[in-house]
C-alpha cells in the first residue's frame, strides 16, 4: 500500500512542481505524513473484504483494487491533519502536527503576522489537499467502470458521515451533550462507519458481492467499530501511557465526551450527585495524577467499566456471529476474526 | 446550474438525514452558502467552453456536462469558506461567514469552550464537505465513459492548482516575497487558472475537442484570467465602495501582495526610498482614509497604476487574438469576449 502511496505522490509531481519550491515543499509534507504514519487500518479491511468475497490477489483488477483501497489514507490524512487543528493537538506520532510544524517554520524565520494562525492555515490548505488527492488516486486507479460505479456510492457516504461524525463530536463537546444515545452515534459515524464499515463494504462493492455479503460486512464493520471506540475509550482514561502513548487520563483532561463518561454521569445523577459533580468539574481540565486517580475510582465505582465491558462483549459476539454466518471466505473469516479481536481485546 | 445544485443538495439527503439534526443543519447551511452567492462564473466558463468546441445543449450528453460544470460552484464554496478562515474575514456577500456564524451561535447558546475555535471548527468540516461533494457531483453527473476519462486529469489539476495558489499566497503575505513575479505566480494559479482557463479547459476535455482548440483556450484562460485579478487589485485600492462593496482601500488594510503593490515598491525602491518605506510601513494596518488616500497618490505617481494598466491592456489583447484564431464556435467567440471584457475593463 505504502508503494501505491508513493506512486500516487510520484504522479503529483507534474502538477505540483510548475508552482514552485514553496508548494513542492508542501507536497512532501504531506506525503512523509502518509508515508510515515499508521497502520493501514481501513485499506486492509477494504481489502480484506475484497478478498472475502472471492477475489484474488492474482486477479487481472486487483492492482486497480489496491490502489482505491489505498486512497482511503488520504482521506484519513485529511481527517487527521483538520482533527488535529481543531482538538489543537500538538504532536502526532511522535511528530509535530502539521499545523504546528509550520508555525514553528514561521516563528523560526521570524515571519510577519501570527505564527499560529499561519500554521493552521496551512495545515487547512494541505488536508484540503489531501482530500482532492484521495479522490484523484481513486479516480487513477484504473478500475473496471463498472467496478468504479458501485465503488462511487460507497465512498461519497464514507466520506459525508465522517464529516458528519466529526461534526456531532464536536458539538457535543460544545453544547455539552452527555447522553450515552449522543455519544454512541458519534461513534457509529466518525469511528465505526469509516474505520470498519465503510471500508469492508467498499471492498465488496468493488467485487459485486451480494447484498447478503454486504448486509454480513456492515453488521460486523458497525458493531466493531463501536466496540473499538469503546475499548479506546477505555484506555483514554486507563491506558498505560507506555503502552497507549498517551499521558493517564488524557480524555479526561480534553473533556472527550465518550459512552464510558455518558455512563458514569448518567448513574452518578441517578445515586451520588456530589460524584456528579466532582466528574463534571474535572472534565476539560488540566487533572493531577491523583485527580485522575480519583476519577477512575469513581467511574469504576459507579459501575460505568463494567457497563462498557458488557456493550464491547456483547457488540463482539454479535459481530462474529454476523460474519460466522456470511459467505466470506474462510481465509477472509479467519482475518476478520484477528482484526476485530486485536481492535477490541482488553490490553490494560 | 441552481437547479442542478438544488437537485444535488436533495440527493445527498438519505446520507446526511441518519446523522440527526445538527448535520441537517450543517448540510443546510452549505446549500444557502451556494444558492445564494456568486456569479457562477466558473460553471459559465466551463459551459461555454464546451458549446464553443461545436456542442449543443441539444446534445444527448448535454445534462450530464451541466451538472458536471455545475459542480465547479462546490468547489468554490470550499475555496471561499476556508480561505475566509484563513482571511479572518467576518462577512460575505453581506452574511456573516460561515465560522462567525456558527461562532455567533456558540456565543448566543453560551455554550462551554472558545466560540472562535469552535466556529473555525466547524467552518472547515463545512468546506471539506463542500470538497467531497464536489467530487461526488461529478461522479454521479452522468458522464459517458470516455468523457468522464478527459474530465478526471484536468479537474485534478484545477484542484490542486487553487491549493497551491492560496498556499503560495499566505507564504508571499507571510514571508514577505514582494516580487512582481510572486504575485504573478500567485494570480496564474490561485484566479487565472482555477478561474478561467481550468474551467474552458474542463469544457473542452468533456467535448472531446482539438487539442489546438485546447490550447487557445488556455491561453486565453490564462492572460484573461491574470487580467481579471489585475483589474481586481487596482479595485481594491482605487474602486468605489458602492461598486465594490468593500470599504475604500481595503486591500492595503489587509496587506495584500498585489502585483500592483509589488510594482509599486519596486518603483519606490529604486527612486523614493521614503514612499517605499511609507507603503510598507502601512500595509496590513488599519489605514485612515487620509493614509488611503496618500497612498493612493503614491502608487499613481509610482507609475504603478500605468504599469498594471498596460499588464491589463497587453494580456486582454494577447488572450483575444487566441481566441479570434481559435476554432471556436462564433457564438462562443462572441460570449466569452463579452466575458473577458466585463471581467477586465476599467470600472472606477
Amino acid at each position: 500500500m505504502e508503494e501505491r502511496l508513493n506512486a500516487f505522490f510520484v504522479t503529483r509531481g507534474p502538477i505540483v512542481e510548475p508552482l514552485g519550491p514553496v508548494f513542492v515543499d508542501a507536497a512532501r509534507a504531506l506525503q512523509d505524513f502518509v508515508i510515515r504514519g499508521g497502520k493501514r487500518t481501513r485499506p486492509s479491511f477494504a481489502w480484506t473484504g475484497w478478498l472475502g468475497a472471492g477475489r484474488s490477489a492474482e486477479d487481472a483488477d486487483a492492482d486497480a483494487v489496491l490502489t482505491a483501497c489505498s486512497a482511503l489514507e488520504l482521506v484519513q490524512a485529511c481527517a487527521l491533519i483538520h482533527d488535529d487543528i481543531i482538538d489543537s493537538s500538538r504532536t502526532r506520532r511522535g511528530f509535530p502536527t502539521v499545523h504546528v510544524d509550520y508555525e514553528q517554520r514561521h516563528r523560526d524565520r521570524r515571519w510577519r503576522g501570527d505564527a499560529a494562525h499561519y500554521g493552521e492555515s496551512v495545515a487547512v490548505l494541505i488536508g484540503d489537499l489531501a482530500l482532492a488527492w484521495a479522490d484523484d488516486m481513486t479516480r487513477d486507479a484504473g478500475l473496471p467502470a463498472d467496478a468504479a460505479a458501485r465503488f462511487a456510492p460507497v465512498w461519497a457516504a464514507m466520506r459525508t458521515e465522517v464529516l458528519g461524525g466529526q461534526l456531532l463530536d464536536i458539538y457535543g463537546e460544545s453544547a455539552g451533550d452527555e447522553t450515552v444515545e449522543a455519544a454512541l452515534r458519534i461513534n457509529r459515524y466518525k469511528t465505526a462507519a469509516y474505520t470498519i464499515e465503510r471500508p469492508l463494504h467498499l471492498g465488496a462493492a468493488l467485487a459485486d458481492a451480494s447484498p447478503e455479503l454486504v448486509a454480513a460486512y456492515r453488521e460486523f464493520g458497525t458493531d466493531i467499530g463501536i466496540a473499538f471506540q469503546l475499548r479506546d475509550d477505555l484506555l483514554g482514561v486507563f491506558g498505560d501511557p507506555a503502552v497507549t502513548g498517551k499521558p493517564s487520563g488524557d480524555d479526561l483532561r480534553e473533556g472527550k465526551r465518550t459512552v464510558l463518561i455518558a455512563e458514569a454521569l448518567q448513574r452518578a445523577d441517578a445515586d451520588a450527585p456530589a460524584v456528579a459533580d466532582l466528574v463534571r468539574s474535572s472534565l476539560g481540565t488540566d487533572v493531577t495524577p491523583d485527580r485522575v486517580a480519583e476519577l477512575r475510582t469513581a467511574i469504576t465505582e459507579l459501575g460505568a467499566v463494567d457497563a462498557v465491558e458488557k456493550r464491547i462483549a456483547a457488540l463482539t459476539d454479535q459481530a462474529l456471529t454476523a460474519l460466522d454466518a456470511s459467505t466470506a471466505t474462510p481465509e477472509a473469516k479467519r482475518q476478520l476474526r484477528a482484526m476485530a479481536l486485536a481492535a477490541t481485546a482488553r490490553s490494560y
